[in-house]
C-alpha cells in the first residue's frame, strides 16, 4: 500500500533530482478523485492529439512534449496537494491542468496559488463547480474552462506552451483544420438532402 | 470532401448570381452543429405545415415560399458565418432563423449583426442557451424564441413575411384554427368523462 | 373620466373605420402601466431615429410610417387588452411591440395569442420579466428582446416592415453606420492616448 | 367535433341557467392542456378524499360539495379562457383551481384577473412555472401553492369554503389526523428496528 | 415589560372566551418580527380599503369585518407561535395572514401547519423568502402570494371570507373598479399627448 | 397503532427518567419523512464507523457512544417535533442531526430553536432544501452540511463531542487516516499505469 | 514589518509550548482578508455577549473562555493556512470559526480539513460564497452558517464547547431569553397601538 | 473621423509590415465598448505592475515586454473584430486578453475562435457575462477568469509568456511577494489590537 507520505516524499525528492528540461513533463494534470477521470480524461485526448505523451515512470520519460496525471484531494489529501504544486516548477511542469467537481471545488484554485507562477487551468468537473473554480481574488490568477471542458483545457495549456514555439502552433492549427472540414462536409450534406433526407440518412 | 473555403466561395458566388426573387430562399435556416437538427427540425416542420418548401438546389428551386438549412458553427467555422450572414441579402434571404446550444451561443448573435437589417430568429437549442442568445446590446437587434422552440421560430419567419402577404397571413390563421379546436375537442371529453375516465380513456 | 369601456368602443370602431393603409399605424406599442414607460420609450426613440411618428389622433394621422403608444394591463383590464389586441389587424397596425414587468410578464404573451398573425416583440421590462415573456408554447409564436432593451424592439420592427421595403431597410442600415464609425473613433482614441490618458480624457 | 365557440356557447348558456346553489360546481380545475392532467390529477384526488364529486353533466350534478374539470389554452384558446372565467360566478362556481406549465403560465393569473373577486389557487405544473404564476402586481390578487402541489390546491380552496361551514372544517381535520397516525407508525418502527433493520424490512 | 409566556396566556385566555363571532377579528396578520411590518403593512393597507378595521383591544372590538396584527417569531419564539396558531379558531379567526423574511422563512408554514384547517396566506418578505413559504409537502396546504405583496394577500383574505358574502363581494369590486378607471384615464393620456408630451406632464 | 399522542407521551415520560448519562443515547438522528432516510442513513454509516450504537430500546440501550432515529414532520405532526425537541436536553441528547427535504425544510431550524443550546447539524436532503435549512436570522443558530451530506453530519456530530474526548478524537482521526491512504494507492495507480490502462483496469 | 514566516513561526513555536488549557484560546476566528472584518465581528460580539474575551497576546492570557482572531488568506498565503490550521489543535484551539467572501471561499473548507478533527463553523461572507463553503465532498466535514451570520456562528461555536460544560449552556440560554422577550414587548405594542399607530411611534 | 474600414486597413497593413518581435505588442487588450474601460484597466494595472508598458504608436514601440489596447464591438462592428482578431498573430501578439459586459459577451469566443492558436483570456466584464465568455464547446478553447477579474487576466497572460522567460517569472513572483507580507501585517495587527481596537484604527 501507498501512503500519501511516500507520494509526498516522491514528488520532493523528484524536485531535487536534476533532470533535463526534455525528461520532465511539460503538463501536469491533477484531479481531485479517480471518479472525475472520465471527465478529466477529455486532457488526455487533447494532448495526445498534438502529439505529447504519457509519462508513467519518470525514469523512463518520453523525448518530445509530454504530461503527467494524478489523483490530489484537496480536502481529504491537503499535503499532498501542496507537495504536487509546490514541487511542481523544479519538477519542470510549465502548465498544471487541474480539475475537481462538487461545489467546493478548492483543488485547482489552490494548486493556481501555490505552484505561482506557472499557469493552471482548472476545470470544474460539473455545472456547479464552476463558480468555485472561477472566483479567485485579485492577485491570485487562475483561468478556467466550462464545466467538462478538459479537452479543451488540453488544447489552452497546449496554447500556452505555444506562444514560443511555431511547430507546436502549427500542430494546433492543422488539429483546427481537420476540424473545420468536418463542419463543411456535414454542412452541405444537410443542404442537399434537405432536412428529412439528412435525419433519415443519420439513422 | 467539402471545404469551408468551398462554401464560402459558394454563397459568394450565389450573391452575383442575379435570380429572380421567386426563386430564392425566402428564409434561412443555420445551426451550430448538426446535433442541434432534431431541436431545430421544428422550424422545417412549422414552414412545411405553412406550404413552404426546402431548396436544396439553388439551380432548381421550388416556385412558392421556399427555406433553405446550413450547418454553421460560429466558433469553429466563423469565415463561414460571415460569409453565410454577409451574403444574405444578395441571396436574396428575407428572414434568417438561427439556432445554437451551449451557453456561449453566439451564431444567432453574430448572424445578425453580419446579416442585418435582416431579421433574425435566434433558437436558444439549450435552457442554458437563451442568455446568450437573447442578451444583445442596444442598437444591435435579434428577437428570440424560448429554448427549443424552434417551430414557433418557423411560424414568426412567416408572421414577418405575411406582414404585406395578406395570403400567407391566411395560412397562418387556418393552422392555428385547426389547433384551436383540438383543445375543444380535449376539453369536452375531460368533463364529459370526468378525471379518472378520461385518464383512463387514454392509457 | 375616461372608462375602460370607452376605450374598448373607441377600439371596435376604429376596426370598423375602413381608412387607408398609410394613415393607420404601422406599429403599436403597449405596455402594462405608464411605470413601464421610462423603459418603454426606448421603442419611440429608435422608431423616430428611423423616421417613423407617433399618431395621437387617429383623424389626424402623419403620412409616413407611424406607431402608437398605450397603456394596457393584462391583469387589471383584461377586456381592455382583449379589445386592443383583437381589433389591430382590422386597425391596420402591422407589427407590436408590447412590453411588461414583474415575474408574470402576461401582455406580451397574450397579445400575441390574440392579435396573431400580427408579429409582436416581446420587451421585458425587468430582468425577473424575460421567462415570463419568453416563455409560449409550441404554436402560439411571440418573439422577444433582452430586458429592458425596447430599442432593438422598435429596430426589429422596423425590420419586420423592411422585408418588402428597401427604403426603410436603406434607413435602417445609415442608422447602423454611424454607430459602427463611433466604435471606431473611440478605438483609435484609446489606442493612441493609452489607458490612463484615455481614462483622463473622459472625465 | 366541437369548436371553442361550441364550448364559449355552453358557458355563456350556463350563466343565464338559474340553478339552484346546490347544483352547481363549487370548485372548478382548468388546466393549460390535458398533458398537465397528471400533476392537475391531485387537486381531483384531495377532492374526492373530502366527499366532493366530480360534475360530468350540468343537468345531473350531484347534491353535495362538487368540482368540474375542463381545459383551457391561454394561449391557444384566449376566448375560451374569458367565457371560462368571466362566467365562472354566474355558473355558481366558488373557487377555482387554475394549473398551467411552462415559463409563461398565463393560465392561472388571467383566470384570477377575470373570474375576479372568486378566489384563483394557482398551480405550477413545472418549477419553471412558479415564478410566473405567483408574480401578480398590486391589486390583481392571485395565491399558489408549490408547483406540482394540485392535492393541497385542493385541500386549500375546501379550506376556504369551510371558513363558514364547520362540517367541512371537520372533513378536513379528519383527513388530516389520519395521516398524522402514519407518521407515528413509521416513526416507532423506525425507532425499534433501527436505520438498518427498517430499510431492510422496507425491502 | 411583556413575556413571551403574557402573550400566551392572553391567547389561551381568549381561546377559552366565548366572544360573539362579530366581536371576533375575522383575519390575523403575524410577521416574524416588526422590521417586516413596512412590507406587511400593505395587508392592513387593502383591508382597510375594503372597510375592515384593525382590533386593538379585544374587549372593546369594532362590529364590522376586523383584523389584528402580533409579532411572533418561528425562530426566537416558539411557543408563542404555537399558541397563538393553536387557539385562533377558538379565538374566532377565520383566516390567517402570515409574513417573513430570508430564506428559513417557516412562520407561515408552521402557521399553516398548527392552525389548519384554518387558511393561510403566506407572504414571502423577501425574494428570497418565496422558495421557503411556498414549498409545503403534500397534506400540508398553504396558499402563498408573491414576495412583499401584502397588498394582494388582504384581497385575497377578504376572497375567501365573501365566498359566503356577495356584499363583501361587491366590495371587492368596487375597489377594482376604481383601479381599472385608473389605467383608462391614463392610457388616453399616453396616446393623446404622445410619449415625450406624456412623460413631460409627469415631472 | 400507535398515534403522536402516544409518542409525545414517551418522549415526556423519558425527559422526567432520571437515567445514567451513559444509558441516553448521545446523538438524536431526525427526518421529516421515512423516504428522507436513504439520504439520511449516511448519519448512521459514520457513526457506526466511529464505534456509536444506535438506541432501538430506551431500557436496554448500549454502554458507549450511541445515537436514536426517529420520524418527526415539522409540517404534519408539528407537536411530536415540538415533544421530541423539548424534551432532548432532559432525555440526555447532546446534540442533534436533523433531515428534511423540499424547499421548505422547516423541521431542522425549528428542532434548532426548540432544542437550543443543543447544537443541532442540519442536512437538507435536496439540493432545493438547502436555503431554506442554512437561513436562520441572528440570535437562531444552526449549522448545516450540503445537500445529502448526512455522512459529514454524522462526523461533525462526533467532532463536538470531541472537543472534550481525546479518545473520539483519535477514532475520528483513525478513520481519517484510511481515507487518505486511500487516495495514495489510486493516485499511483493512476499515474503508472497511464490514463487509458488506469481506465481499462476499472472496467 | 512582519513576514508570513514570522507568523508560521509564531504558530509553529506556540504549538509545542505546552501552555495549560485554561490560558489558550478555545475558539481561534479566521478571516481572507481584512475587509471581512466588518461580517466577522458578529462572532467577536457573539462570543463576547456569553462572556469570552479575545486574546491578543499569547503571553498575557485571560483566565476564563477566549478566542483569538487572525487574518489568513488562503489564495495568497496559502502557507499561513497550512500552518495556522496545522497547530490548532496544538495550541489549545477547541473550535474554529472560519470566514471568506467571493465565489470561491477556499478558507473555511481548508481549514476544516487541515484542522481536523477540532470542528470548524464556516462564515459565508457573501451570498455567492454559500456555494463553496458548504459543498463538501463525503469524509472532510465542515458545518456552516447563512451568509453573513457570523453571530450565529458564535453562538454555534459556544453550542459545541457547552456539551459538556452546563454552565455554558447556562449563559446561551440566558442570552436567549432576553431575545425572547423583546419579541414579546414588540408584538404587544403593535397589537395595541394598531399597524399605523406602532409605525408612527417608530419614527 | 476615423472609421471601421480605416482600423481594418491599419490591422491588415501591420501585418505585412515585417517588425522585429521585440518591437511588437505582446498582449493585445481588447474591449466590446469603452464604458468597460473601467473594469479593464485592471489589465493594464497587473502588465504595468510587472514592467510592460502600452504600446500607442506602432512606429515608436517600447523595447521591452508590451501590450496595446483596442475598443472593438462583436456586435456592432464584427468586420473590425475578424480584423484584429485575424491579424494578431501576424503583428506579433502572443495573448490576447479580451473583455465583453451583457449576456451575450461574444467578444471574447469570438476572438479566441478567430486569432486561434493565440490564447485569448476571457475577461467577463459583468457577472451576467461569465456564462457567455465560457461557454465554448469542444474544439474551441479559451480560458476565462472571473467577472471583473482583468487584473488576473493580465497576471495569466504574463505567466503564459513567462513559461519559457525565468525572469518575467521572477516578476510575478516579486509581485507576489508583496502581497503576501501585506496580509501578514494586517493579520498580526488585528490579533495584537484585538477586534474592537483594529476597527477603532481603521476608521
Amino acid at each position: 500500500m501507498t501512503t500519501v507520505a511516500d507520494l509526498v516524499d516522491l514528488f520532493e525528492s523528484e524536485a531535487t533530482h536534476d533532470r533535463p528540461s526534455e525528461e520532465t513533463p511539460d503538463v501536469g494534470i491533477v484531479m481531485g478523485s479517480d471518479s472525475d477521470l472520465d471527465v478529466m480524461a477529455g486532457a488526455h485526448e487533447a494532448l495526445t492529439d498534438l502529439g505529447f505523451e504519457e509519462v508513467t515512470d519518470y525514469d523512463d520519460a518520453p523525448a518530445g512534449y509530454s504530461f503527467e496525471s494524478w489523483v490530489v484531494s484537496a480536502h481529504r489529501t491537503p499535503d499532498l496537494m501542496y507537495a504536487y504544486a509546490e514541487t511542481a516548477a523544479d519538477r519542470g511542469v510549465d502548465v498544471i491542468i487541474a480539475g475537481a467537481g462538487g461545489k467546493s471545488a478548492d483543488l485547482p484554485n489552490m494548486t493556481a496559488s501555490l505552484a505561482y507562477p506557472i499557469p493552471v487551468v482548472g476545470v470544474p468537473v460539473q455545472e456547479k463547480s464552476v463558480d468555485s473554480v472561477i472566483g479567485m481574488p485579485k492577485g491570485a490568477p487562475i483561468t478556467a474552462v466550462d464545466a467538462g471542458k478538459s479537452y479543451n483545457a488540453g488544447l489552452s495549456a497546449a496554447q500556452f506552451l505555444a506562444t514560443d514555439d511555431p511547430e507546436l502552433a502549427a500542430e494546433l492549427q492543422a488539429l483546427h483544420d481537420k476540424q473545420r472540414d468536418g463542419v463543411a462536409d456535414v454542412s452541405l450534406a444537410l443542404h442537399e438532402r434537405g432536412t428529412p433526407g439528412f435525419r433519415a440518412s443519420r439513422d
